[in-house]
């Protein structure tokens, strides 16, 4: 007998996520387990599609909770809607665009890509064009909030082009959900998936997706079967497709959803505006301070995602060094550069319940502190306090 | 503002999983969550697999949790090993072998059947026969512990035989790890795969594999790519494959693994001999109650699982009322029969931490009371006192 229960250090994680967990979370999640048939059970579930509508603003029946990170999400949306043969526009502009790429291979199907410089939205413009030379399109998917870079894409606009083009639409939602506006249904996006651990708040391990009637009715006429069984809507919707009579086919993770359940009645409490506005004012506190530091963001101010600030790392100063003297000394969480952009940024998350004052404050001493502390060419002293008068 | 938090019922969980959770897996997922690249994530992580290795008895480097349920743990084992064109002998004794066969068909490869009637152990003679006949197979797949129906089959002489062929091995131990012997190194079972719902006595949601150097051989001679890229090992490993230096593939389920660690802690501070007895013993006792009453158990005596006991509804006893009058009187939860079996059987389930004494008996007092009460043809008021003879 070797081995002791684990006690996790306390902290504060303003990383790419996951994000600082709302304890409500953490306690619903520790409720006694039931069966995953219990007509009780079978409540919790009607209901948190309702909620999740309401987080996606759409009216979409098929909108649910994937039993799996929100990959798996990813690949739920690629593995039905694409087929042996298809051709699919992805708009590149950061890491997760190149994972769609490679589910869109991973179906038998072509990747027409559209690359963009990392930090960039997708240039709208592009699209267009490659489109109209691709008429044979038959998706368009893209990234709408780029965890990887913190640029943020206009999702109303992709979308029109690609119905213009006749093309279904597939958006990546993962950072945006709860943070940023998506208006699924008043944007037409076809098929949106997303993650529980970002903006939610909730702890990792879900995708919550959602798919408009003609995304189902394209998934309705395959010629080809959905290559993974456990993905496959078909069967999933035997489940979750609603009515008394629930067939089983996975093992939910119940006391997850418990989890993303009470996140969601957080969600509603607060109003979703209310919380997109949060976001905002939170991130403009931390712009205040960052900037007073002589630090600059990455993404052009138009496109920054309040929840994702990617911030540039000054000349010579060791990321790592930093990132390590935040952790131990501080328990504070903040995220490295990923790709070509690893060591030239530091990606700072205020997502969801970690969207909060305490978090900008602590976060903006600390950097200030260490970085001062460093030697690193820093106007220090000034961040707490310019944050302060952008809060006032 | 129109949802609540969820406060479920509390049960007694005797049906095929999930099973009753033990409070300490509960209270640590409640537990902060970290960063899923934080070092002190990493540690438990290292830590997980070598208590992963010992409830699957070997030593095997890859083993690891899939981060989503059973069914996605058995389609990480298939979409890995087999390959389009692949020929596959799948043995059929209940619902989870044409599972296996559907993952199969959807990996391009072409599944051998060897069915046998439901509740029977896999036939082993017929398992040769079918080698011998298919000399050009690749993989024997069988399950170990059928949960629809509470078969054991003989996974040493399986995979005995199909080494004498030259073919992998896949085992479904969902319902057999931690509640009855798998020795996966001993008996040369090349990929296996289970859930943390059953005798784990943890939450539903991630599924524990382990593959043999034969099999990690095996993926890496591979033609063709993967065709899931959530499930595709060679970029999980880069996560899970240890070392310091991590790379990010998904967002680790954080707080679902450290309830998974502690049910590992807690299978190892019991020993897992033990563990496997007291499964035994509870069985036992169930089983002599249950037969006091006149009830049946569908599985012959020497393929029964302890773990997972099917009994047969006596003649004109009405299924649904009776889990129906369980539930809303007793908050008891035992399992529908599955397929050819509904309306036929019960299962219940004596899992991990509900495999105990208090279960048994409020089981046997339960049904004695609802079925006399409804008039059905047992005998009554003898059961529970059967049962205690049978542990003193």
């Amino acid at each position: 007998m070797t081995s002791k229960s684990f006690h996790p250090p306390v902290r504060t994680l303003m990383g790419p996520g996951p994000s600082d967990v709302n304890p409500r979370i953490l306690e619903a999640m520790s409720r006694p387990t039931i069966g995953h048939l219990d007509p009780a059970f079978v409540g919790l579930m009607d209901e948190m599609k309702g909620l999740l509508r309401y987080a996606f603003q759409t009216d979409h029946e098929l909108t649910m909770p994937v039993s799996a990170p929100g990959s798996a999400g990813m690949e739920t949306c690629f593995v039905n809607l694409v087929e042996p043969g298809d051709k699919v526009v992805v708009c590149q502009n950061g890491v997760f665009g190149g994972r769609m790429k490679e589910n869109v291979e991973r179906c038998g199907a072509t990747a027409v890509m559209v690359e963009d410089e990392w930090g960039k939205a997708v240039d709208t413009n592009k699209v267009d064009e490659a489109l109209r030379a691709n008429p044979d399109a038959k998706v368009l998917a893209f990234v709408h909030a780029e965890t990887s870079t913190g640029a943020l894409s206009d999702a109303k606009t992709l979308a029109e082009i690609a119905h213009r083009h006749d093309c279904l639409v597939i958006a990546d939602c993962v950072t945006s959900l709860g943070g940023s506006p998506i208006m699924t249904s008043e944007w037409g996006l076809d098929a949106v998936y997303s993650g529980t651990q970002k903006c939610l708040s909730c702890t990792p391990g879900l995708s919550p997706v959602t798919f408009s009637e003609r995304a189902v009715e394209a998934i309705k006429q395959r010629s080809s079967t959905v290559q993974s069984w456990f993905m496959d809507l078909n069967l999933v919707l035997g489940y979750w497709g609603g009515g008394a009579k629930r067939a089983y086919h996975h093992t939910a993770p119940v006391n997850a959803l418990y989890g993303l359940h009470e996140a969601l009645v957080v969600l509603e409490e607060e109003g979703i505006e209310n919380a997109w506005q949060r976001h905002t004012d939170n991130h403009m506190a931390l712009r205040a301070g960052i900037e007073a530091m002589g630090l600059s963001f990455v993404v052009d101010e138009a496109d920054r995602l309040p929840q994702l600030n990617a911030v540039s790392i000054p000349e010579g100063v060791d990321d790592a060094a930093v990132r390590g003297r935040l952790l131990n000394e501080y328990n504070l969480e903040i995220g490295a550069g990923l790709g070509p952009m690893a060591g030239k940024i530091w990606r700072i998350g205020l997502m969801g319940y970690a969207s909060n004052r305490t978090n900008v404050l602590l976060c903006l001493g600390a950097l200030d502190a260490v970085l001062s502390g460093m030697g690193a060419p820093i106007k220090s002293g000034v961040a707490v306090e310019a944050a302060m008068q952008a809060y006032a």
